[in-house]
């Protein structure tokens, strides 16, 4: 099958899982003018009736009525389809995306960690995922209402097999024109890797300690420990990408560092998950990356031991038996 | 300063610290016919007026008179003094010490961790302290109240300049003769240093990750993520303790993974303390091996780590300012 690597000129969206993602990158578009469709579970009842509330910091705005779908077979194809779920619910694909998924259409996996799109393209095909990563602080408060406190901006590249760069091709830009319509701020990489692995710079040592101290990033930028596990954190992800043939600079390191240092207070989404009880993110950022960098021979010793750390304290905070 | 290395015939005990662990071996040497004189803070006017009581695994007691203090300058001299503080209080052995150590006495103390031998050694020279360590359950469950709950033996060591080993002297023996007559089985090492090494082995997995998982040992032995953490922790410790010049086999490690599986369920001293809000011993059982195990040219980044979690964790659960 020759790769698409172009869309049609008017495109149809889906959203797979609306909530703190998908659910406001899912309105924005809709507000904007695009035909959207959004696949919803718990709070399917209430938004088919009541639509969607977005409190934003760019701006509150309701819809009041939206396209909502309990089954993905009920679904129109589209030609671009946002998976927004957990990683943790990544096995529901097989059964989600070819229904909704249209001939010519691509997925784009905007979801944190490493592994997301390897999976879709055992599922739709290499040639047809996009990963996407969010720079967002938003937060789902209650059924079909998203609160979005600050940022917004997403970094799209596209997937090809084993990682490799795969240049910008057209329908990311078609993607990245509709985003920008909406007041989605959009950049684009070459190098998806090299993007998944510096958002880990960031998403190890943050979510990992912020569940290990229950503290946030402010409370933990200032504490002479937690920073120094913090930079040796980060000394582990840039050892454990290198070792995967993707370079990370010290003056990235220290940019993230500098602008936590300058960020409000902020609980990270798996301190919010763990409060609620909810399972953790824990083998996409944290597993995922520990095994690849292993696998390459990299050693990765406090990643390591933060990952077995958060199995456990993720296991007893839900009251799993063995 | 010829090194003195005998006791009189009949030893007068004191006791720097009467809880958990003073309180009981206290106790227990004063029921056996010891002179045993009491330094007391806090419960010093319950203990002069109540006593002590111990409720004991191999049978309770009360001692309705116990000689009790609340300064040393008050005591008399002591032949054999007892140090059962915290580690946290080792500062204020310079002013406790002086006065109530006999010309010819001797310290003994009763400890987790390391360095705390070398301390005492500044105060009273190096060839009177005889270092203890106690493999004991026991809590202080209210002011001269102790609850023993197992085990209960003492290993002493003689301590040398720099560790180094010493050999079984007169008084070691003479104090093992009292501590048995006392039901406290005892064990003499010539070698001080190994004996601590090798009960940090079980320490700084135990209590550490305790703390972290807020789980009794019986939860983290059966946990596959804890253990595996165990094992690793165990492994920095044998590889500090092998940089120090300490051989410990694995089959140690076995040793001890193994009794801690028969072991009844346990709250490490360290997690009854984080629990209470007290602070914790993380410079004697972390901070002294650590250092020297760095010193010493080995890498014990897991220890590190675990080391600066607990440091954030305590600081934080204290309330202390930075």
């Amino acid at each position: 099958m020759t790769p698409v690597r172009s869309l049609p000129d008017s495109r149809r969206y889906a959203v797979l899982g609306t909530g703190a993602l998908g659910g406001y990158y899912g309105a924005r578009l809709q507000q904007s003018g695009q035909e959207v469709h959004f696949l919803l579970h718990s709070d399917y009842d209430y938004v088919r009736q009541q639509g969607l509330r977005i409190d934003s910091c760019r701006g509150d705005f309701r819809l009041a009525q939206v396209n909502a779908y309990r089954h993905p077979e009920d679904m129109p194809r589209c030609d671009v389809v946002i998976v927004a779920l957990k990683a943790l619910q990544n096995s529901l694909l097989p059964q989600l995306l070819p229904p909704v998924l249209a001939d010519a259409g691509v997925v784009v996996l905007l979801q944190n960690g490493l592994g997301g799109e390897a999976l879709i393209a055992q599922i739709v095909g290499p040639e047809r995922v996009i990963g996407g990563l969010c720079f967002i602080s938003s937060n789902k408060i209650g059924p079909g209402h998203i609160r979005h406190l600050d940022y917004g901006a997403i970094l799209l590249g596209e997937y090809g097999p084993q990682y490799q760069p795969q240049g910008i091709s057209v329908r990311l830009n078609q993607i990245a024109e509709d985003f920008t319509a909406a007041d989605i701020p959009s950049e684009l990489t070459e190098d998806l890797l090299q993007a998944r692995w510096q958002k880990l710079v960031w998403n190890i040592p943050f979510n990992g300690l912020s569940v290990i101290f229950a503290a946030t990033t402010d409370e933990m930028i200032v504490d002479p420990d937690a920073r120094l596990l913090v930079d040796l954190l980060m000394g582990d992800v840039q050892r454990g990408a290198a070792a995967c043939g993707v370079g990370i600079s010290d003056a990235v390191l220290e940019d993230m560092i500098h602008k936590t240092e300058k960020m409000a207070s902020y609980s990270t989404s798996m301190k919010l998950d763990y409060e609620r009880k909810r399972p953790l993110e824990i083998e996409a950022i944290f597993g995922n990356p520990l095994r690849a960098a292993e696998g390459a021979g990299a050693q990765v010793t406090q990643i390591r031991m933060l990952y077995h750390q958060l199995r456990m304290l993720d296991r007893r905070n839900r009251g799993d038996a063995l």
